[in-house]
C-alpha cells in the first residue's frame, strides 16, 4: 500500500502537470505537419504516472525553486520518456501492441510515423526546454548545466544504450552486473536526471544536486526491479500492458538472474538506500523518502 | 563544373573535419554498449560531403570566429544528419539498401539497432555539443541561442516534419507550396541551422546571423531541387545511392511538379538569390557565393 501523503502529493502534481501538458497539446504549432502532431500527442496524452516530471518539479520545490519555472524541463522529460516508449514498442523492438491499456503508437499510425513521432519528441524536448527556460529567465549557465545532464541521460550512455543492452542478444553477457547496468541505463539515469535537473534549476548547491543524483540511482534500481517483478506476477488489467513479455522474449531481468524472493529483497534494499541518500535535506526530504519506500511496494 | 577555389576549400575542410570525426570515433566512451557504438560510428564514418559541418565552421570563420571552438557544433550537425539518414533508409520508411555506395545501417545491424543508433546519435548531438562548447569556454548565452536554433531545425517543425511530409501519403496535398515546404523542412532548415549556429558561435551580430539564415534557406532549396533532378538523371555510380527512388515511391518532387527544365531554372534562381543574400559580408562572402552557384551544377 502506498503512503497516503505520498499518494496525495503524486496525484496533486500529476493533475497539475497534465493540465499543462493538455494545454500544450491542444494547439498545434503551424509548422508541424498535422499527422505528425496527432501521433506525437496521442502518446504524450496516453496517461501514465508522470513520475519523471513530478520528480523534477518536487526536487525544484524542495530546494526553494518555483514549480512554474521548471515546467519546460518537466515537459521535456515526459517527451523523451514518451519517445523511448514509442520506439521500444515497435515491431522491430519489443513488438508491443498495448501500453497503458491503449493501442501503441505504431498500431494506430504505422511504423514510419511512429519512428518519426519518437524522433520528433526527442528533438522537441530540447527545442521546447531551451526556449521555455530562456523565456522564464532561467540563467543560461543553469540551462546549459541542466540540459547537459538531461542529454547524457537520453543518449548512448543513457536510455538509448540501456535499450540496446535490453534488446540486442549480441550485447548479452552473463555477468552479474549486466542486469544492474541495464536497469541503470534503461530506467535509473532518466529518473536521476529528472531529480538533478529539477534541483539545479531550482537553485540547489552542487552537494544537494549530488545527493539527488544518489537518491535517483537507488530509486531507479528499485523501480526497475519492481518492474521486472510485476512482469511476472501481474495480470494485464493490473499492469495496463502485456505482462510475461520478458520471459517470452528471453530477457535478462532481476527475476531471471536472482529469483523472485531475492529480487523483492533487493528492491527493498535499494528503496532504503534511496531514502538515506537525502538525509541532508532534513524535513524537505520526507516526500522523497516515503516515495522510495512506497515504490518498492507498487502494483503497477 | 565546380569552381576550383570552392572545391579546394570544401576538400580542405572536409579532411580537417574527418580527422576530428575519426579521432572521436576511434575510442568508445566506457558506458556506450559496444554494438551500439559500432552501429553509430559505421554510419558516421560512411563518408559524404560533410557539407553541414563545413558550412558551420566556414560561417564562424567568416565572422572572425575560431574553427576549433565551433567544432562540437559541427560534429553535432553531422550526428543529427547521420541519424536522419539512418532512419530514412529503414524498411518502414524509404527502404534503401545503399547509401554513399555502402550498405545502409539496418542492412548490417538490423532494424532495432538502426533505430536505436539513430536515436542515440540524435541525443548525443546535444550531449556532445553542450559539453564541448562549455569546455571550450563559449559563453552559456551563445550556447543556449545556438542550440535552440539547432533543436528547432531537428524537431517536428524541422527535419522530422519534413520527413513526414515526404513519406506519409496522408499528409500529401497538391498545393504548389507543398513541394517547397518539404524541401524547406527536409533539407533547408538544417543547412540554415549549420550556417546560423556557426555565425552565432563565431560572434556574429544578429543582422549577419540573419543574412546567413536567408542564404541557407535559398541554398537549401537549390540543394533539394538539384537532389530531385539527380534522382531522375543519374546512374547509381554517379550518385552513390539508388536513383529513381522518388518515382518508384510516387514522391512529390520539384521534377514531378514542375518538370525537369523548369526545375533546373528554379535551382539556378535559388542559387543566385542565395549569393545575393550575403552582400553585406563583402569579401568574406566570396566562398559562400561561389558555393551556391556551384551547388546548382553538382552531379552528386
Amino acid at each position: 500500500m502506498m503512503n497516503d501523503m505520498v499518494k496525495r502529493e503524486l496525484e496533486k502534481n500529476r493533475v497539475w502537470f497534465e493540465d499543462h501538458l493538455n494545454s500544450l497539446c491542444s494547439s498545434r504549432p503551424e509548422n508541424i505537419p498535422p499527422r505528425l502532431w496527432e501521433s506525437m500527442t496521442y502518446s504524450l496524452q496516453a496517461g501514465g504516472k508522470r513520475l519523471r516530471p513530478i520528480l523534477c518539479v518536487k526536487a525544484a520545490e524542495s530546494v526553494g525553486g518555483e514549480k512554474e519555472k521548471v515546467l519546460p524541463m518537466a515537459l521535456a522529460l515526459e517527451m523523451v520518456h514518451t519517445a523511448s516508449l514509442i520506439h521500444d514498442d515497435l515491431p522491430a523492438m519489443d513488438n508491443d501492441s498495448l501500453r497503458r491499456g491503449k493501442p501503441t503508437n505504431h498500431m494506430i499510425y504505422g511504423d514510419a510515423l511512429a519512428i518519426l513521432a519518437g524522433d520528433a519528441l526527442l528533438a522537441w524536448a530540447f527545442e521546447y526546454s531551451l526556449k521555455g527556460l530562456m523565456d522564464r529567465g532561467v540563467p543560461p549557465s543553469s540551462i546549459v548545466q541542466a540540459l547537459s545532464i538531461f542529454a547524457q541521460a537520453v543518449g548512448p550512455s543513457g536510455i538509448c544504450g540501456g535499450q540496446v543492452l535490453d534488446t540486442d542478444p549480441a550485447s548479452f553477457t552473463s555477468s552479474l552486473s549486466f542486469v544492474a547496468n541495464i536497469a541503470l541505463q534503461k530506467t535509473a539515469v532518466l529518473l536521476q536526471a529528472s531529480l538533478v535537473t529539477g534541483a539545479i534549476l531550482g537553485g540547489a548547491s552542487q552537494e544537494i544536486a549530488g545527493a539527488f543524483g544518489k537518491y535517483g540511482r537507488h530509486l531507479g534500481l528499485a523501480f526497475q526491479i519492481v518492474d521486472d517483478i510485476l512482469d511476472v506476477t501481474s495480470s494485464p488489467e493490473e499492469l495496463g500492458k502485456t505482462p510475461g513479455k520478458d520471459a517470452a522474449q528471453q530477457k535478462i531481468t532481476f527475476v531471471t538472474q536472482f529469483g523472485l524472493e531475492e529480487a523483492r529483497k533487493m528492491a527493498l534494499k535499494e528503496s532504503k538506500e534511496a531514502a538515506e541518500s537525502l538525509f541532508m535535506l532534513g524535513s524537505s526530504a520526507v516526500f522523497f523518502q516515503k516515495l522510495a519506500l512506497s515504490l518498492s511496494k507498487r502494483s503497477r
